[in-house]
């Protein structure tokens, strides 16, 4: 088969690749029906994460089970299924805690790119859809893979409530999703900081009531004008920057939440300053497979629409395209079709 | 008068200071029935927080109001009243929150290690006594000005529930008080960290199960072989430094919780390790205020017994030695009669 590789700094090349094959009692080969480009891939395509070696790319997935190992007991060839860029087994005391992302056997899914995937710990990993999806229901729930999923977790970390003031740093997918989360938790004031027109429009869509478009001491000032003078109840960081981090602690309320799902790079926080914001942190990698019952019946009956985000469509041999279109900021996400 | 002055690094010296008087409508004047001596006064009092100018010291007070200015309402002369070391509106946003420490309107009350003490804003930072208190009961009410109600606060930050799993880093009267309150919340295990014995027998009398004595990685270790592998389910941190808060961070489960109250001294967190670790992270500088409604009520009914943590009694004008004996780990806490 042929899949996405990459080899440096926006060099994404469409190659031959080995097809994968079953490699433990536990895994699940499955056939993509659609897949997409990551903004955490831009990262090592940016060359601001090192690649030291060719590395299939692609983490978010969902298709029809095609083969399963000999202990796979729950998922069968034939099912529609979705599952986390962490493979989790889901039983132990991590994942019992809700924290699958933090599995004590957890394994990243990597390659997804590429017409057919292995997943390891299928059981735990993959969930089953209720039947074959219509197609126009495919992109929302490819993006359950993982960027609803961690936008929606950015949104439960920040102890988003009904009523709540809230704001979200980053109009990337994550974040726009992270409005749409707020939202659908009943959020009152949706506060998406956002300097892009088109990603402002569909944050509104989502549920955005208010568009901050400064960044840094403007845009903290302007969350707190919006929320008496004291900043939001729930902030979710949707970047993992040093500026976007205290960006949002800033913003933030004395005892309210910073939801932080951006992966850092080269953040540090100083403890003194953050001591005295008493403000709460909670995020990391998201946790999906907790989320994923929940968000598949908000997707398959109609409730949410987080598809959206995929902006541009493009048959997965031009995948380089794709990263080239995210990369420049021309597509917010690019769903690929092998 | 005479009260505490600190001059620099390990020079506190009981020197005649001016009589404070009522300054704003909104102060109050009370008469100091015992102050004492707090681990943070030992910063400064170290060098490790620089003294610019002589510092009147103290900033735990309980004592009977002796005057009050013509804009206070709720608090009258003669009442035995206690407050924070953050003199707090309490009608604020922040306040209203419960974050008096981020009030608005804070004013840090200084200058308590003295017979009397101007306390700013006394409607919204004192709380009075159901009536005199007799004798046995004010070292305990004493404590509840600020390393009780700190020592609670770590423990509502670290989210302890009933039955959970507790760790306590430090064993400063903090450390011993945190234990007290996660025992008082209900936590099934609680871990006490200390090196040093009479205060592994408080931190047993107070509640805890278990008592590590090792530190840093091997800390680390063990509190993860008494808690299932993965890290206990709360971790107060009540000392400031980078390896505390780091040992803190580490010995929590994923999902778990980290309450802070340690006041940082040159703690920097890695914005990626603290991602993957997963864990929740809330503290600051306590609001005392929101808890002492509370915990007037369980010293006042013999619930709690936190003056415990007072081992060593010296009249005031002997305050240099109540510093040292501190310093050189000799006491726990001083105890200082007017």
């Amino acid at each position: 088969m042929r899949g996405a590789i990459l080899y440096g700094p926006r060099d994404v090349r469409f190659e031959e690749r080995a097809d994968p094959k079953i490699i433990r009692s536990t895994d699940a080969i499955i056939r993509i029906s659609v897949t997409c480009v990551c903004g955490s891939d831009l990262w090592p395509y940016r060359g601001i994460q090192m690649t030291t070696e060719p590395t299939p790319m692609g983490h978010e997935y969902c298709g029809v089970v095609e083969e399963v190992g000999s202990a796979v007991t729950s998922i069968k060839p034939g099912q529609f299924v979705i599952g986390s860029f962490f493979a989790s087994d889901n039983t132990c005391p991590n994942c019992q805690a809700g924290y699958q992302s933090s599995c004590q056997h957890k394994e990243l899914v990597g390659g997804g790119q590429a017409p057919l995937l292995r997943v390891p710990l299928a059981d735990g990993t993959l969930v089953a859809t209720p039947g074959v999806p219509p197609d126009d229901l495919i992109p929302s729930l490819l993006a359950l893979s993982d960027v609803m999923g961690t936008g929606w977790f950015a949104a439960d970390a920040a102890n988003v409530k009904p009523g709540k003031s809230v704001a979200v740093v980053g109009d990337g997918a994550v974040g726009l999703l992270g409005v749409l989360s707020a939202k659908q938790m009943g959020a009152g004031r949706i506060i998406g900081m956002s300097r892009h027109e088109s990603r402002q429009k569909l944050a509104r869509e989502f549920g955005a009531t208010d568009i901050v478009t400064e960044r840094g001491d403007e845009g903290v000032a302007r969350i707190k004008e919006l929320t008496d003078g004291i900043g939001a109840d729930a902030v979710l960081e949707c970047v993992g920057t040093q500026e976007s981090m205290m960006q949002a602690i800033r913003s933030t309320r004395p005892g309210g939440s910073v939801g932080y799902v951006g992966v850092p790079h080269g953040v540090e926080l100083k403890g003194e300053e953050l001591f005295f914001t008493h403000v709460r942190l909670h995020g990391g990698p998201a946790p999906v497979r907790r989320f994923l019952p929940e968000l598949i019946d908000l997707v398959w009956n109609g409730k949410i629409n987080p598809g959206r985000v995929f902006d541009l469509t493009l048959p997965l041999d031009q995948v380089a395209e794709g990263y080239r279109a995210m990369d420049e900021r021309r597509a917010i996400k690019t769903l690929l079709r092998p």
